[in-house]
């Protein structure tokens, strides 16, 4: 696990439609901040089994590490990508149906015992934190985002103090 | 859809377990019951993904015309059957894990537009109802199984008057 | 909504109310690219008991081979119409109440033993699959349907490579 | 609303099984307790529409006055049975499958404007309250019966003091 | 909603806050098609006990037979009444909160053995068919109720022909 | 349960019935060990409201500072108390029917705006819980209650060491 | 127990984010009508686990007796919170994510035995219901504040009366 | 469970108490096949928060990489373990009260954007995937393990076709 080229990406995205960009353009943006490429691809667990089958075979010997997987309703996606590799799979469940969610997130998560994927909170929260969730994994062999981490950790930090600031400054402007 | 072999199965059961058979093996006695032959597999859409593939492409060809299909958890099983075959796909969701198969039965129904599958009741019930309705379907082309499904539904309605009368025998027995 | 064919309908949509037309139309014009015709009508469990009795017990006389319904709430509807008839029942449960389809879904799929009903997905994505689920049946004796059939599963792989196009100009445009 | 036959039963009991007799009698014994004679019936709205129908339409002229109805699953009886007219409906929804009731209790309180059911609580608890409210609509007519739900009130406030008491007794006792 | 009957009301329609006007003037005006006539007013269980509590002692005293209560959240408006009365208490669950009206509905349905409170469906379908309810149990001791509902029952099925028609309508127009 | 404190009761522990003696006697053994003296009463908001109404009003006269209560299914005791007081009202929901405690952890949290209900966890971690915040809200008046629930904090910290240290035991005598 | 100083806060008012003011402002200004002082804060149990502890550790040095907490998704803060501190924690789950804040009441009312928090309805309500128990709970060693929610109680029946008020007029301006 | 490997352990398996050593050793194990060496502790977020800072801060310098988390109700630990280090935290939610782990389950997996935590199935399906998913992490650096785990996946693809041959033994037997 030794981090190296400038463009090769080791984290590949997937969706089932292209209108899922929105919420999981969130994952390849919070990739990007810690320098780690990545690349999005719609792929289907059921529309197109054989294209999908393809996609993940070839996956590693292109560089793929890890898999980070969008989907919604009875979401098949993830379980399907993580019966075809022995990458790490993290999953993004979405809330696409009437059902707000609860349809993909157990959909996703109770996978049976022998295929693991790792799932993640629903929507944007979730695709952000398959990225960082990601970083993780990869930062076990690459110190440069081990410290990328760490100042993310940081900024974390930092981000709830600049919210409070800002509670503050409401507040104050409140009671004028 | 014209009936004929004496032996060939029609009807393909699949599902994830072995310890599954006390449940799926309702629906094989039901389509027995009918006349209708089927065959019992354990294929996993996780852990065998192949031979699930090889088995459900090849199943046309053996006589096969319907799959039912019981999973739980995280059920993807009948989803992945109707991703590689246009052949009708029945489903029975499976109370298998803590949350009582509302798992099962969401990861289940709700499918993606442009691959259907029939989603029975849970458990025991829903096996039944898959034989009988993969009966409906294959009597569309088989009057003989027309005839003996009108005599099931005879059958259902004395069963009620029978339930009925042992009620009222409990009921006399319980004043004297 | 071109419709033409000559042929009697083969298929009949039912639909508590008129308002449910937007949803269920996706199941007729989904029928009609398989060039299978199909009848819709508006027809209660609850509120004209006799009239639905009527409609379902004359429908095999007319040609219909597989009935289409879509509910709501308490939804009854299919269940009734799978009681007065041994064809194929597909059912579309509805997100009509505060519920969000909830209790459409399990008041659909919860059957009992002996009367079985194929529950589809919530909303349009199961009025499109209840369509494409009974054109996998009737294809069972209809080699034309199952051509068809065949044409659509490639169209399918065929949408997800548009949508995968869609996405690398969208991701195109943003580098920008 | 004039009681008076001391035999002819004025509430119907109706049930999908004779399995269901045990939380069943649980309304009979209440009516009994309060002068109310009632009768007990097998029916099924899926598996035997046409008694079911016969059954309740013969009802009123039999002196009927109300229906108790228990149901699991796809909880249908008690719909149908107010489909079929207008005397009060009471249901009591069972916990009959895995998902402990959620189903049945749906698929009897979600009914569309139109027809109603009075849905009591699950089980057992709902199969006395059915019979206690039974008696509520038959008192308005039925000096008696009004008398008797007081006194069934005042014990109702008594059985509190018994267990305070029994309370007390076991802490006395743990205290030796 | 043209109030006019001279006659002192039978039905007591209460709820938690002038907001919940909306959805329980569909009980008032549905009673008011059958020529009953019936009062409304803001009461608490939590917020007024006392006056709730003398509201519903002298309710019986002015002629009341029946209540219909409506509330949303941690519904106990229904029940606190029910524990005052043995008059028929019946209840409408309102989705009031995040919840969607679960919680209403629970805690509206799940009464303990000894206080019934008759259920309905969620929101203007439930009060809707409270006042139907109610209607059907003042229609034991009044004829012209009784017939008023059987009109209305006549009603309901013409209804569905309407929507039948509008459909066909929608149907022929789509095709021009 | 050694009770002894001459010093009259504190806190009040409600229930619906005694059947609820085992749950709600964690709080009370709790309370205990702090120190606090505490009584255990059977009440009912639905069987019993004027012993109720009496019971709450005294309390206060008596020294009671702080109501725990539990309750199952249309949990509304607690709420039915917290609109007769303004002092603290303490509940623990109980999982006493087929829904597993979700209709009365529902019923017990979402009291309307006025009229808190401060809910703890259901059953038993429920009831040791409610007794550990009342003696929180005790020992902001009381300083020898402060410093036992200082020494509680320290003992659940020990609690964790003592069973870190049987797991040790368990794995080297699984290795053996 | 001793109010006293004209500023300092005496409860902390805690929450994730400033986006959170609008539902976490109804705990203030409540408070403040009873003439208790709060504080707000940003904190996150996630992001600045360190200044959380910090915190905590110090509010009891600067006066604070009791902590008010909202939080959604899976909703840590109050907890962690409880777990630092033996003063009062009272929470308010949010309705944050697309499950509609069953998430954050399960996360915040399921608490483990030892480690309580006093979880009140969700959103708004929540957020008043938390100042009053608050209130509730300094009330006890403050008779100023008693007076005031005696006083806040009647208040709180008053509002019946003006919403039943309003309703009147309402209805009387439909009349016309 | 023999261990044996002298090397440090690489993964830390964390619980709330020795009693969810049957659950969490199956997380053990399945590393142990894998030959990655394990710890196991009791630890706990809220009754000794201090204690989990420590041993979280000083995993990374013992050596662990990864940790996975074992918890049930509003399940806190895998959260608290995530919010102090930058290391991957893979969570187990347990079903450990009676709403069946739905609360762990929604309190593990629904963490906000920063936080990431991998949430696995319920119970031991999750244990055992927990370790897989560690493994599946953990080889990215280590082609040994990379290896055992195309191992795993055959032997994964060979327990099915065990599973199908004594699903045909049963068949088999049951038919003479």
């Amino acid at each position: 696990m030794n981090a190296s080229s400038v463009s090769a990406p080791r984290v590949a995205i997937l969706m089932g439609s292209d209108s899922d960009l929105a919420v999981m353009s969130e994952a390849s943006a919070q990739l990007e901040s810690f320098g780690i490429s990545s690349e999005m691809e719609v792929l289907s667990a059921h529309r197109s089994p054989a294209r999908l089958h393809d996609f993940v075979k070839a996956a590693p010997g292109r560089g793929i590490r890890l898999f980070i997987v969008g989907a919604g309703g009875a979401a098949h996606l993830a379980g399907v990508v993580a019966s075809l590799t022995t990458l790490p799979v993290v999953a993004v469940p979405l809330a696409a149906t009437s059902l707000n969610g609860l349809d993909a997130l157990l959909a996703t998560v109770q996978m049976p015992a022998g295929v693991p994927v790792a799932t993640m909170a629903l929507d944007k929260a979730g695709a952000r934190n398959a990225a960082i969730f990601a970083a993780q994994v990869l930062a076990l062999g690459d110190p440069q985002i081990a410290e990328k981490l760490e100042a993310h950790k940081l900024q974390l930090a930092r981000s709830v103090e600049e919210k409070s600031a800002r509670l503050k400054e409401k507040l104050a402007a409140s009671k004028k």
